[in-house]
């Protein structure tokens, strides 16, 4: 029987790591995990008590494909408080998980053989999405010179196109749109005709202060598209809950397929959803970030040791994107040797980035400093034992 | 900016009916809404136990993107359990709700340009979905005659295909494909590599004892996948929870497909959900099939008032879909009039159907078996002013 050629989905180095790590783990060998983009902590205590009434009393049946008035509301007043932008609540779709918006999103703005940009490296998700869908990706080389972020000089040397995928802070490298770029970005854009899916999952996990953090939510009236989730931020992987933001002519669309691709996203994360945005909700956000801040700090301080010098600068997200290819190791061997000799599981670039991952690594300090601390001080030992 | 053409789904003109009706509701008349194909009753309590435990102590993050194994595995057992078939653990893929079942069987199975067939009248999303992906749909128009089920002669007549849709018992009739005809149905599939995907997600809800409920699962090695669910049977609706069983060739293109377009399903569905294949979660999905069962013995007894006389056998499911045209009104009108001047909510055919459907009305009988009497006692009433 035939199977379609776009289920042919090139697999992930990561995963031979995970299951290397798992196998170690069965033999009862410790593993420290530092491949996974997933916080450790989970949801917050007032998310998770907010289910448990929710269980006892609530309706658990289907809410409107765009999901719950209450939940779309919520998010709209996170855009006032956040980010000062005014938003309506009939802009928002909430969805199931950033995934279940980048497929809504897709489908909405692109055909079949359409031609969408994205930065390389990058979350191969959206390549993988894209091709199953029919669509031309068009890999934008991003490398340090434009801190791995696509310039409008790479957008006027693409060719024709019809869409552009931004991430900022960016998996695997951390770095950020800086306000001023993303109003470029969005106005080339609005130009060419071309249109701007902005993925902002990583929004709320940022190190600098005084950064500007920018939504592409500004951008409606020119058709850009913002992706966002509970995942990261609000540390709900598992619950399964993000949201986009719409300009006018996708809202009808997306509610279309909405209800026909997804029916709705799941209802109990969703009414329970509404309680991240409270000020107990915020709170537990913020000591995550401070959390993954102290494990940064502790990282950046030990990058001489560690002796990466190519480092992606982390602005955002808990990522560490590094050039390990002066230890003579491509990044996959050295990803599994270091498994192999060293108990520490980070994932390669290869994974990100076809051309040039085979230089870096990507470490995600997600889980807590101590287990960072220890990870660093296997990695410094292990590379030792390379050069010795 | 341009909106993509797939993304053109045609309306629902139930979407019409349910603004209306609560409109109706929020100036406080009231409404009997017999347009919902869910359950009003929600999750066992053996299952929102289970997942209030897991609220207070369990792991809710990512899980396997075909699923956690312990789902897996329960699945399998109850392939034996009901069926007497066995299915490895390795063949089932937990998925978001059969909506993602369908998604991730499309992708894997059709490439853009693929000709799928399907039983007209249908459960509208599978053309919906199959054509925002590039498929294009051939209808099959299924009549009394074969109670509103595909069969060989339809394939015959069909063109070259490269897959099939059933779904026994069906939406929005309430039909089923025997035993027999499932067989004689794979077979021609199988002999001219035509992906048949079986969607059983109403398996479950029968009303003959003696009725044969074949499964597709039978028929894996010769390529064929079934769709199934949580949300009919077992009342989890907006749990979001499904399943796929997958031939030997669909297993690794859908967990790559998976990993990339959905991640996982919810986790905490997934973990709770095991519960329903204990004891107490099948005794309460039987009687919910006791009360929809009673509901639809009254509607059957009152059929010669209602004076519908053609009526697809609701073998499962619980749908009555019927011939309204002897009133003189088209479907869709018949219903924005039944609700304006007797307060029940129907579905017209046209969602189901666009050739016949403005003859048909679907009524679901999901609700309770008060709200069905009294829905019949106002139609009955209603259309006497008709002919009056």
């Amino acid at each position: 029987m035939k199977v379609a050629t776009r289920a042919h989905v090139p697999p992930f180095a990561v995963m031979e790591i995970l299951a290397a790590a798992n196998a170690r783990r069965a033999a009862g060998v410790d593993v420290l995990n530092l491949c996974a983009g997933e916080p450790s902590t989970g949801a917050s205590e007032v998310v998770r008590q907010r289910a448990v009434e929710l269980l006892t009393s609530g309706d658990l049946g289907y809410t409107e494909a765009l999901g719950a008035p209450g939940l779309r509301a919520a998010i709209a007043t996170h855009y006032r408080t956040w980010y000062g932008v005014d938003v309506e609540p009939a802009r928002i779709a909430v969805t199931t998980g950033s995934s279940g918006g980048f497929m809504l999103a897709f489908l909405a703005a692109f055909d079949v053989g359409d031609r969408v940009a994205l930065a390389r490296p990058g979350y191969p998700a959206y390549a993988n999405i894209l091709r199953a869908l029919g669509c031309e990706v068009v890999e934008l080389p991003c490398g340090p010179e434009s801190r791995f972020q696509p310039t409008v000089e790479h957008l006027e040397a693409a060719g024709p196109l019809d869409g552009l995928v931004v991430a900022s802070p960016a998996n695997p490298t951390g770095t950020m749109v800086g306000a001023s770029s993303l109003a470029d970005l969005a106005a080339w854009c609005a130009e060419h005709g071309v249109r701007l899916v902005s993925d902002e999952i990583y929004h709320g996990i940022t190190y600098d202060a005084d950064a500007q953090v920018a939504t592409a939510a500004q951008y409606l009236d020119t058709g850009a598209v913002v992706v966002n989730s509970f995942s990261k931020y609000w540390a709900m992987t598992g619950w399964r809950l993000g949201w986009l933001v719409l300009p006018d002519d996708l809202v009808a669309p997306v509610d279309a397929l909405a209800g026909n691709v997804a029916l709705c996203p799941p209802a109990l994360a969703q009414h329970a959803g509404v309680a991240a945005f409270s000020p107990d909700g915020y709170a537990a956000a913020r000591a995550n970030v401070e959390r993954y801040a102290a494990s940064r700090a502790l990282l950046l301080e030990r990058l001489p040791e560690l002796g990466w010098t190519h480092v992606a600068p982390a602005d955002g997200a808990f990522y560490l994107y590094a050039d390990v290819s002066s230890t003579g190791l491509d990044s996959v061997t050295w990803c599994a040797r270091l498994l192999d000799e060293a108990g520490v599981a980070l994932t390669p670039g290869t994974d990100f980035d076809p051309v040039d991952g085979h230089r870096f690594v990507r470490l995600s300090f997600a889980s807590s400093p101590d287990v960072v601390r220890e990870a660093v001080d296997r990695i410094v030992r292990w590379q030792g034992t390379l050069t010795a």
